[in-house]
């Protein structure tokens, strides 16, 4: 069934213009979905209660994005049947964007956990550690969509990397805030809650280590979930 | 472009045929999440610790079952331009292999902590609250997937009620769990390790959920991604 030239023209322009826009729309996501992050983070660590709510209020607009980047990727699959690289972009996107929704979700726990901190007066204990961990986990996400929007296979994969240090300092952590607990029971609720927020952010790095992978599998069309390093960076440069 | 009906026949059967193949991978993959998530409930309450390196060592299994779903649904796109309900299928079926992947990784989560406590010897603060979540937790990944085979709206409907039973009871179980740390500090490490399987429960009964929402969405066409029970409600039964 050959097209005329015209017509694949015709269909590939539109294309590209419906494409351009769910792109544009996933990147408002994730700038969105960044800054949920550092606002959560700030919440906590500043004792910043109207922050820790306006973050939990904003994760509405953060699932309507991702109720739409999914109905417009639908659309392109039923009319336009993009193949090869942009079919790709499109099942990545489609991945992604779920990762995008639950960094929402983390967000909004832990400024839930922030304004229940408030109201209990502060727990110093813990957050150096949060800080830090946040800290690396907003580069990730960052550095992840970064590589999204540049099409950018070997930053995808220092972030991938960046996850394994993370799951390192969370597990030190953990057994910091144990040994705190242990020291002095009066304080365990607070300090529990401070190790749900540290668990949150392993979540985040871990959501944005799977967007780093959908961002290989657009460039590379290979799948490199439950690969090692070695072997992603070897499929990288050839 | 009108096709001849044969040509028409022909992709439509070979489409089905497709799709029926990776609806059948899809459900096998199901039943060993379901059987990985037993499995690694039973390792803890009955402290096997040969059951629990079973679990950790299939969960690779699983993972090579996700990316073989998803390349098989890719090749259904690339070629078969499904339209409606098959599309939608596609879709779903995308997106609820991610949540059987988590809930594999879950599983493999609960058996690893499962081994730790077989080392330390027997732990029974907080089993009764694992034993009874995981059994809640079991019958709606079961339920969840019936629901997908049927295409069963209505049930999935109430699968996704089951999990606001879960988040209760798992909130209760935490306040518990809570208080024994604070009456015996000398279990500290043990029962956050309990804590640590029951959020990895409430976490399964989370992806459950989203697998309901995908059936929703593949029989209805409704997204009811964070929408309350009510409206969903109402539109179902349209």
């Amino acid at each position: 069934m050959p097209n005329s030239p015209v017509l694949n023209h015709h269909i590939s322009s539109q294309f590209n213009e419906d494409l351009q826009d769910v792109n544009t729309k996933f990147m408002t996501m994730g700038g969105l979905v960044e800054q949920q992050v550092a606002n959560a983070i700030h919440a906590l660590l500043d004792t910043d209660a109207n922050l820790a709510v306006d973050v939990q209020f904003k994760d509405n607009a953060v699932n309507q994005l991702e109720r739409e980047i999914d109905e417009a990727l639908t659309l392109i699959l039923a009319r336009r049947h993009p193949a090869a690289i942009d079919l790709r972009m499109v099942i990545a996107m489609s991945k992604a964007n779920t990762d995008l929704e639950r960094i929402g979700d983390e967000a909004a726990k832990i400024a839930r956990i922030a304004q229940s901190l408030c109201e209990d007066g502060e727990s110093p204990r813990g957050y150096m550690e949060t800080r830090h961990i946040g800290n690396q986990v907003r580069v990730m996400i960052h550095d992840a969509l970064d590589a999204f929007a540049r099409l950018d296979a070997e930053q995808a994969l220092r972030v991938m990397m960046a996850d394994a240090d993370i799951d390192r300092e969370y597990q030190s952590a953990t057994r910091t805030l144990m040994t705190y607990m242990i020291e002095d029971p009066r304080h365990i609720a607070r300090v529990i809650n401070v190790m749900w927020v540290l668990r949150s952010l392993e979540r985040i790095g871990d959501h944005a280590r799977n967007i780093s992978e959908q961002v290989i599998y657009m460039v590379k069309g290979l799948d490199v979930r439950h690969t090692s390093f070695e072997e992603v960076e070897k499929h990288i440069q050839k």
